[in-house]
C-alpha cells in the first residue's frame, strides 16, 4: 500500500447535490483501502488560509451517511478570489501565499479539489505557485466544464427542473396560461435545453441562441390554433433581452429589483400576445436536495479515482467521465474547454426536430 | 337505481391537484353505478355563460387516466365574479341569468360544483336565484375552508412545499445562508405552518401571527451561537411588512415589480444581521403535479359522496371530511367559516413546542 | 418551568417511517423548552432488561438531522414478549421486574413508549406492575390501533403502495397482464384499501371481506370485454385462502416457501381465466425511508404533546390524532379498540363506489 | 422534404419506461416536420402477422401526453420467436412471411423497432429475409446492448432500485438486519451493480462475477465489529447458487416455487451468520412508472434520430448515445456485442474501491 499519505480534501464554489458523496468515496478509498489519514478542509481554501487552518478529521465513521446527504459537510464560500481577496477593512489583498502556508502547515501530501471551472483555476493556480500535489474533481450544475461528459450535481439540477415542467404543465393547461420557468445554468444553456426537452417545453431559451420575441408568440399562436391554449417556456437564467442586454439575475444575487429574464419574458409576451403568463424561478432549490442516483455513482467513481491519481502520484489532473468510464485530463486542458451548449449536438438537433421553440 | 340523471360537473377557481380525480370519481359513480349522463363543463361557470353551453360528455373511457393527472380537463378560470362580469367592451354585466339558463338548456338535473370560498359563494348564490340542483365539493390549496378536515389539493402543496425545504436544507448549511421560501396559502398560514414543520424550518411566519423583525434576527443569532450558521424561513405569501403594509404578493399576480414578502423580509434580515439570504418563491409549482395518495383518495371519496347526494335528492350541501369519514353539510355553513390557522391548535403548538420562531 | 425531570423514550415493534421524527420533537420540546433530560432507550425494552441499561443521551445536536430520517435511531426488536422472554438457553422467563429495575435504576421520571397495539398493551402491563409513569405515542403502518386517525408510519406506507401501483400500471397495460400486488397491513386492510383507492386498482382483497376467486375472475372478464387487458389487484399479506385457510406471509417471517398470499392469487386466477399474471411483494421497503411531510407533522406534533403531559403529570394516556388535533386518550381505551377496516366506512363505500371489486 | 413516407414503428420485448417518450419523439418528428404518416404496429410482430395487421395511426394529438407515460400505448408481447412461433393448436410454424406481408400490406416504407438485443437479432431477421427498411431503437432495463452507452429504460430502472436501497437502509439498520434486494437484469449486472453503488449497497453479488458464501457472511461480520449490525445486499436475479447452479427466477417467471436467488442467499446467510435476514424481491415496479428525466432525454434524441435516418435512406442501423451525441451504428454490430459488466471498468472498481464486497 506503500507509505502512508495525509491528504485534504476541499470543496469549492457553489454548492450542488453529490459533494457529500465524493466525500465518502474519497474517504472510503483513502481511508479504507489506503488507511490514510483525511483531513476535509473547511469553507473552500478559506479553510486553509485561516491561522490555523480549519478542518475536520475524516474517517469513516464521519462520511457513513453522506452519500444521500445533499450540500457539503464541509462548507462552501463565493467571499471572492484568494489572490485579491476582499478583507473586512475594505482592502484587497493577496492571499494565495497563506493558503500555500497553510497545505503546508497541516503536512499535506497532496490535495483533493472538488469545483467547477472557476474555482479549478485558481486551486491550480495556487498549485502551481506552492508546488501542491493537486487532484481536481468536476462539479457544477452548470455542465460548463470541458473534458468531461458530465460534473457532479447536473444530473439532479435537471431532474428538479423537469420536475417543475411535470408540475407547470397541468397548472398551465387547466388556465390555458403561458408559463414560463427561469432555471440556473450560469453562462450556459445545459439545464435548460435538457430539462426543457425531458419536461416537454414548447419554447427553450438558451444564451447560445439569440431570439425574437416574435418566434415565441409565433410558437404560442400556433399552439392555440391546434387547439392548445397554454404553453410551456423554459429559460436560462443568463438568457439577455431581445437586444442582447444582460438582466440583473433573480437566482445568484438574491437582490431582484427589476425581476430576472423571466420576468422580462413575461412582459413581453404579454404585449405581443392575448396569453395569460406566470413566472416561476426555480433558485437555489436546483442545487439542494438528495443527490439523483447518476451522481451518487459518478461521485462515488470520482471520489475514488481521485484517491487513485494520488496513490500513483499522478497530479494536476482532474477525473473525468468519458463514454462509460473515468478517465483523467489535464486540468488545464478541462479549465481551457469551456462547453457551452454545441449548436449543432444532439440536443439541439433533438430540440428542433420535436418542433421546440428556441426562439430563432 | 331510479330514474336516469343528467348531471353537470364544473372546477371553479384556481386550480390545484386532485380535480381530475373528482372528476374521475364523479363519473365512475354516477356512470357506473347509476347510468346517468355526465357533462363536464368546460371553465367553470364561463361554460354555462356561453350559448350553446360549452361542455364534454363525460364517459367511462373519457376518465380512465384521470386519477394521476393534475389541474383539470375541464378547465377553469378566475375571469371574474358572474354577478358582475367584466365584458370585452369595458362594461361590467350581470351575467347570473346567462348561466341559470345555460343549465336548463342542457337540461341538467343537477350540478357538482368543485370550488373553494369564493367559487363556492358564487354558486350557491346562483344556485338560489335559479333553483339549481347543487352539490358541492371543496378543493383549495390554502385549506382556509371550513366545515372539513382539508379540501383537495391541500395535501400535495404541502408536500411540494415540504419537499423544496428539504432541499434547500442542504444548500442553506453549505453556504451558511438564511434562506427563506414564499409559498402560497391566500390569506392563511396553513400551507406555511405545515410545511414549515413538516420541512424542519426554524422560522415560520403567517398571516394570522403579527411578527418582529427583531425576533427573527434573534433566532439567526441564536442558532449561529449553537455553532449552526444557517437557517430555514417559510413566509406565506399574504404575510405584510412588519407594520402592517401588504406587499404585493409575487405568485398570484404574475407582476412582481418591487418583489413580494419573500424578497421584503431578505432585505429587512441583511439589515439586522451580517447572514447572507437568498429568497425562493414556489409559485405555481404548488398548484400541479400528479396529487398525492391522500388527495387522491380524498377526491375519490368526495366524488362518490356528491353524486351519492344527488341519488338522495340531498342538494345545497357540500362534501366534508371529519374524522375519517365523508359526510356532507350546509354549503353556508362551510363557506361562513372561513378558517384561519387556530392560535391555540394543534400546529401553533407543535410549532412553538419544537423551537420555531413564528415572528411574535 | 418546574423541576427538571429525567424521562426515557423507546420505541418497540417493527419500524416504520416518522419514528426519529418523534424522537426529534421529544427533545425539542423536552430539552429545548423545559430543560429537561432525555435518555433513549436501545432496542426498545431489551434496553431497559439488560444490565446495565442500555442507552443513548439525546441533546439537541444529536436529533439535528432526524426529522427526515426514516426508521428508529434507538433501534428496535421484536425478539419476544417480556412477560415470557425467550432466553438463550431455550427457557423462557418473566423478566419485567428487570424492566421496571432498569427504569429505576436510570432514575426515570417517566417513559415515553412508541409503538403498536401489542407494544403499547405490554408497556403498558409493565407500567402498572412497576408504577412506572409511562406516555404512548401511536405507531404502525397497518393503522389498525384505536383511538386515533392514524398513526406514525401509516401515511408513508400508503405513499409506498400506491407509487408501486402507479408504477405497476403501466407495464399491466403495456403486456395485458394481471398484476398482483402484495402489501403489508397485518391482520388490517388499511394499505390495501388505501392505496388500491389511490393508485386505482380494480380489485381490493382485504382481511375483513371473505372473496371468491370467481367474483375476481368476472372483474378481470368484464374489464377484458371493454377493451381493458389488463387490470390490477392488491392484496393484504394477511388475506387467506378462498376456503378461509391462512396462507404464510411473504413479508413477515422471510421463510416464504410457498409462496405468500400473492402467489396464490396468482395461481388461481391463472387456472380460472386466460390471462397473464405476476406478482409483486412489496415487503420492507413500506417500512423504510424518508417519512411523507403528513407523517413528519403527525410525528412532531404527537412528540410535543407526549412532554406536555409528563410536564402536566398526566399518565397511562396516548396521544392521538383526531378531527385535525391531537388529543390524548387513556392507553387501555387505544388498546381496546382494535380497528379493522369499517365496513359500513368511508373507504368501502368509496371503492365499492368506484365499482372497484372487493371480492365478496 | 421529399416524398411523404408512410412508416411504422413497434415496441418489441419486455416494457419499460421510455418507450412512450420515444413514440411521441418519432411523431413529432416524423409527423411534424415531414408530414408523414406514422403507423403504431399492435402488440410487436404480432400487429403485423394479424390479418389484416393490427395498427393504431399517430398523428400530433394522439402522442400528446406520452412523454411522461410509462410503458408503451401499442402494446409488447414475448409470445414467442415468429419463426418458430407457437401455434394455439400447440404446433410451431414459421410466421416470418406473415410479418413481411403484413409490413407490405400496410404499404410502409421503413419501420421502426424498439427493441432489446432478442428482440433486434429477430427483427434483422426479418428485415434482411423480406427487405424490410429497419431502423432500431435499443431498450432494454438491462443495459446489456453493446455499441451504445445505455439504452433505454436502464436509468428509471437503476433509479427505482436505488430508492429501494435507501428505503431497506433505514429499516434494516433498525431492526439490526441484513436486508437482500433482488434486482432484474436478466444475465447482466448492471441495474445491480449500479444501483448498489448509488444505494450505499454492503455486498452486490453480479453474474459477471462468481462468489462465496463465506465472503458475503465475512463482511457481515466485519461490519458487525464495527458496530454496524445490519447489511444491505443487492443482488442480480441470474447470479446462480455458489456451486453455479441456476436458480429459478421469481421475477420473470412469476412462477417461484422455490423462492429465487433472494431467498437462496438469505438461507445461506442465516446459516453461517448469526443476523436477521429479510429479502425484497424489487420485481415488475423496475419496468414501469413515468420515465427518469435523462430516459426521456434519451428516448426523445433517438427517436428524432431514427426518424432522420429513414429521412437519409439509411437502414439496417441503430441509433447509439456515444460521448453525449447520439450516432448509428450497423444493428449487426450492435447485437453481436452482448454486453456484461465489465470487470476491469469504473462500476467494478469503485465498488471496490468503497469497500463494497463482491463476493469473490
Amino acid at each position: 500500500m506503500g507509505e502512508q499519505k495525509r491528504i485534504g480534501i476541499l470543496t469549492s464554489g457553489g454548492d450542488c447535490a453529490g459533494l457529500n458523496a465524493v466525500i465518502r468515496a474519497v474517504v472510503c478509498r483513502a481511508v479504507g483501502t489506503y488507511d490514510w489519514k483525511v483531513l476535509g478542509i473547511r469553507q473552500a481554501t478559506q479553510g486553509l488560509m485561516s491561522d490555523p487552518p480549519q478542518f475536520i478529521p475524516l474517517d469513516l465513521d464521519k462520511v457513513d451517511n453522506l452519500l444521500t446527504a445533499g450540500g457539503t459537510v464541509l462548507g462552501t464560500t463565493n467571499k471572492g478570489d484568494p489572490f485579491a481577496f476582499p478583507m473586512s477593512d475594505g482592502t484587497v489583498r493577496d492571499r494565495s501565499e497563506d493558503i500555500i502556508a497553510g497545505y503546508h502547515q497541516l503536512g499535506l501530501d497532496a490535495i483533493i479539489g472538488i469545483g467547477g471551472d472557476g474555482s479549478l483555476a485558481i486551486l491550480r493556480k495556487l498549485a502551481q505557485q506552492g508546488n501542491l500535489n493537486l487532484v481536481a474533481i468536476p462539479k457544477t450544475i452548470d455542465n460548463d466544464l470541458g473534458s468531461t461528459e458530465h460534473s457532479i450535481g447536473f444530473d439532479t439540477a435537471v431532474n428538479i427542473a423537469t420536475e417543475a415542467l411535470d408540475r407547470l404543465h397541468f397548472t398551465a393547461a387547466s388556465h390555458s396560461r403561458v408559463m414560463i420557468l427561469e432555471v440556473m445554468g450560469r453562462d450556459a444553456g445545459h439545464i435548460a435545453i435538457s430539462a426543457g426537452i425531458a419536461g416537454g417545453a414548447d419554447v427553450i431559451l438558451i444564451p447560445e441562441i439569440p431570439y425574437q420575441i416574435a418566434n415565441v408568440c409565433q410558437k404560442i399562436y400556433d399552439r392555440q390554433s391546434q387547439g392548445k391554449n397554454y404553453s410551456l417556456i423554459v429559460v436560462s437564467e443568463a438568457v439577455r433581452t431581445e437586444e442582447g442586454e444582460p438582466v440583473m439575475s433573480t437566482n445568484r444575487l438574491g437582490q431582484c429589483r427589476l425581476g430576472g429574464i423571466g420576468q422580462y419574458l413575461s412582459d413581453k409576451i404579454c404585449a405581443c400576445s392575448n396569453a395569460e403568463t406566470r413566472v416561476t424561478v426555480l433558485g437555489h432549490i436546483q442545487r439542494g436536495g438528495t443527490p439523483s442516483p447518476l451522481d451518487r455513482l459518478t461521485a462515488s467513481a470520482f471520489g475514488v479515482a481521485a484517491v487513485d491519481l494520488i496513490a500513483e502520484g499522478k497530479y494536476d489532473r482532474m477525473v473525468s467521465w468519458q463514454n462509460r468510464q473515468v478517465v483523467d485530463v489535464p486540468i488545464a486542458e478541462a479549465i481551457a474547454q469551456y462547453r457551452a451548449v454545441d449548436l449543432n449536438g444532439t440536443l439541439v438537433k433533438t430540440a428542433r426536430g420535436l418542433g421546440i421553440c428556441l426562439g430563432d
